[in-house]
C-alpha cells in the first residue's frame, strides 16, 4: 500500500484535522498523481457535516483535483509520467449500465464510486478525496489538464466547472437565450463565464447588490438585485432558463415567475430541505424544474479542453490547508471570489 | 341583450341554483350556440370554492361545452346555423402577444378570457360558462366537433382531452416511451386513451387496486398500485414520462423516483398547496418537474379531429343538472366513470 496522508473529519461533529491513511498500489489501469492543488466545495462542509445522509468517516474531503502524475500503471494508455491529470466528482462506476454507456457514468444505476464519501467498486472499500497529497485513480477516471491553464484556477473546473457547463450544454443554451444565473459563488461565477462563451444573454441574479461589478466583470451582461422588488418585477417573464446554483433555502416559485413560457429552471445547487413548488408555477406557461449533477467523463474531459481553447479558469483565493475552517466559514457567508483552492504544498 | 339563463354559484359558500342573466347579442364575428352537453371538471368546484384565487361572483361554471350554433354573425366565416360546435376553457386572448401568435392562446401574455371565473378582453365583462342554455363565443375560440362523435362524451374533450394530449404532443411522447398516468380520473382516462393511440407504453398508477380492470378496459398495458411498497420498488427508474393528473396533495419525490434518467414528470392537476420538491429528487438522474396547461385554440382543433378520425371520447355519466351537486361529492371521492357530463335539457 502507498502512506498517504491528507486532512480527515473523524466524524461529523470533529474538525478537520491531519490523518494518515493508506491508498492501494496503482493497479495495470491505474494512475497515481501527487496532488497540487485541491478546491473546496460547498459540498464538502455538507458532507462532512452529514446534512445531505449519514457519510462514511473518517472522511477526507475533496474533488476538485489537479496534480502530476507520478505512477502508471502497465496497461495505461492515457498518461504518462510528469504529465498533468485531475480528478472530479467521480473515481470509478459500473460500466456497464444504460447510464455508463452513453458517458452519463454520474446517473451510474449501480452507484458510481464518489471520489470521497463513497466505496470503490467492491462496494466495500472507502473513498478518500483530494485534501491529501496523492492519490490513485483507474485511468478512464483521469482527465488532461492543458499545461497552458493555470493550474491552481483550473482545479475548481472537475466539479463547478463541469456542473455547470453539462447543463447549459445539455438544453443546448447559447445565441438567442436570455440565461440567468441565480447565485454569484463558485457555481455561479463559472456558470457566467460559460453562458458568456456559449453566446447568451446572461443576467446574474443577487441578493447582494454589492456583486454587481464582480458580475459585469465576469462578463455578465446585466445584473438584477432579487430583493429589490421593481428589478424583479421588471425581470418578470423575461428569462429562457435559469441556472440556480444556490446551496441555501430559496423560494423556486419567485424565480420561476421570472421565466419565459417553456422556459426551464435548473437547479444544480442542493440545499439541504425539499422546496415547495405551487403547480401553477409550473402550468402557468408549461415551465419545467430541472436538476443536473456534474457530468459525464467524456463531457469533463469536453469541457477541459473548451477552458484550454478559451482560456477559461475559476477565479480563486489561495489557501493553506490549516485555514481550512476559516474557509469554511467565509464559504457559508458568500465571502469568497470565487473558489478556495487548497495549495497543497502546505500539507 | 339575450336572456339566458344557467346555474350560478352566487357566493364561495353557496350552493349552485337557477340564476337568470344576459349574454352578449353575437357580434359580427360571434358565434351563438345553444349548449347540448356541459361536461363537469375538478377545477369548477375548486373556483366555485376560492380554493385558488377569489372568484367573480355570481359564478356559471363550465368549460367542456358542445351545443348546436343557433346565430352567427355576418362576417363568422367558419361555421353557419346547424353545426356542432364546442367551447372549451377559453373564449378569448388578446391575440397580439408573442404567446397567442404562434398558438399558445392558453399562456396568453395578457392574460386570456377564461371561459368563465374570467373577464373578457375588455377587462370588465364577467364570462359565464356552460351549466347555461346558450353561449356566445367569437368564432375563433369556437371548434368543429365531429357529428360523428358521441357528442355527450365528447364535452370533455374541451378540456380533460387537451388538458392530456397537449403535453403529450409536446413532449413527444409516443413509441418506444413508458408512460405513466398518475391518477385515474377524468384526466388520467384521457390521458390512457391519448398515451395509447400515440404508441406508448402505458402503466397507470393508482392508489386504489380496484381500478385494475378500468384500467386495462381503457387500454392500459399495465397497473402499478402505489400503495404497494414491492410494486412501487420495481417501477423505480422505468418510466420516460409521468402524466400527473392528480388534484389532491401527493408526494411528487415518490413519484419521481419511478422516471429514468432525463425522465419528465408532467403535472397537469392542480392541488391547492405547494408540494415540497427534493434537489435530489431533480439533480439524481436529470430529471424535470414540468406542468402544461390545457392547450391553444389550433391544438385543440387537432385534438379534435385526432379523435373523430380514431373514435376517441370520454368515458362519461350523464347527469341531470339538479343533481349537480351530488355529482360533486361523488366526484371528490373519485366515485365516477370518468366524466360527469350534464344534459342540459335538463335545465
Amino acid at each position: 500500500m502507498i502512506k498517504a496522508k491528507g486532512y480527515a473529519a473523524q466524524s461529523p461533529t470533529t474538525d478537520l484535522a491531519p490523518w494518515n491513511f493508506d491508498r492501494r498500489e496503482p493497479g495495470p489501469h491505474d494512475v497515481q498523481f501527487d496532488i497540487l492543488y485541491c478546491g473546496v466545495c460547498h459540498s464538502d462542509l455538507h458532507q462532512i457535516k452529514n446534512d445531505w445522509f449519514p457519510g462514511i468517516f473518517p472522511m477526507v474531503p475533496g474533488h476538485e483535483i489537479v496534480g502530476k502524475v507520478v505512477k502508471v500503471g502497465d496497461h495505461v494508455k492515457k498518461f504518462k509520467i510528469g504529465d498533468i491529470a485531475g480528478t472530479g466528482c467521480l473515481v470509478d462506476s459500473c460500466r456497464v449500465c444504460e447510464n455508463c454507456k452513453r458517458d452519463l457514468e454520474q446517473y451510474c444505476l449501480n452507484g458510481g464510486s464518489q471520489t470521497y464519501n463513497g466505496l470503490e467498486q467492491d462496494h466495500k472499500t472507502p473513498t478518500y478525496g483530494g485534501y491529501s497529497n496523492t492519490i490513485v485513480v483507474h485511468e478512464d477516471f483521469v482527465l488532461h489538464i492543458s499545461p497552458k491553464l493555470d493550474l491552481a484556477a483550473s482545479a475548481p473546473l472537475l466539479c463547478a466547472g463541469i456542473t455547470t457547463y453539462s447543463p447549459l450544454r445539455h438544453w443546448k443554451v447559447g445565441k438567442g437565450h436570455k440565461l440567468a444565473v441565480l447565485g454569484l459563488g463558485g457555481l455561479g461565477h463559472m456558470g457566467v463565464k460559460f453562458g458568456v462563451a456559449f453566446g447568451a444573454d446572461v443576467t446574474v441574479l443577487s441578493t447582494s447588490p454589492k456583486k454587481e461589478a464582480d458580475a459585469k466583470k465576469l462578463g455578465a451582461h446585466h445584473f438584477v438585485v432579487t430583493t429589490d422588488a421593481n428589478q424583479l418585477k421588471a425581470a418578470t417573464g423575461s428569462f429562457d432558463f435559469i441556472l440556480d446554483t444556490v446551496s441555501a433555502e430559496h423560494d423556486l416559485n419567485l424565480y420561476m415567475s421570472l421565466l419565459k413560457t417553456d422556459g426551464v429552471h435548473i437547479c444544480v445547487g442542493v440545499p439541504s430541505h425539499p422546496a415547495p413548488v405551487a403547480a401553477f408555477s409550473l402550468i402557468g406557461g408549461r415551465k419545467s424544474l430541472a436538476g443536473s449533477g456534474i457530468g459525464g467523463l467524456a463531457e469533463t474531459q469536453e469541457m477541459l479542453d473548451f477552458c484550454a481553447e478559451h482560456g477559461i479558469v475559476s477565479d480563486i483565493e489561495m489557501i493553506d490547508i490549516k485555514n481550512i475552517h476559516t474557509a469554511y466559514d467565509r464559504m457559508l457567508k458568500g465571502d469568497v471570489r470565487y473558489r478556495f483552492v487548497i495549495d497543497m504544498a502546505t500539507l
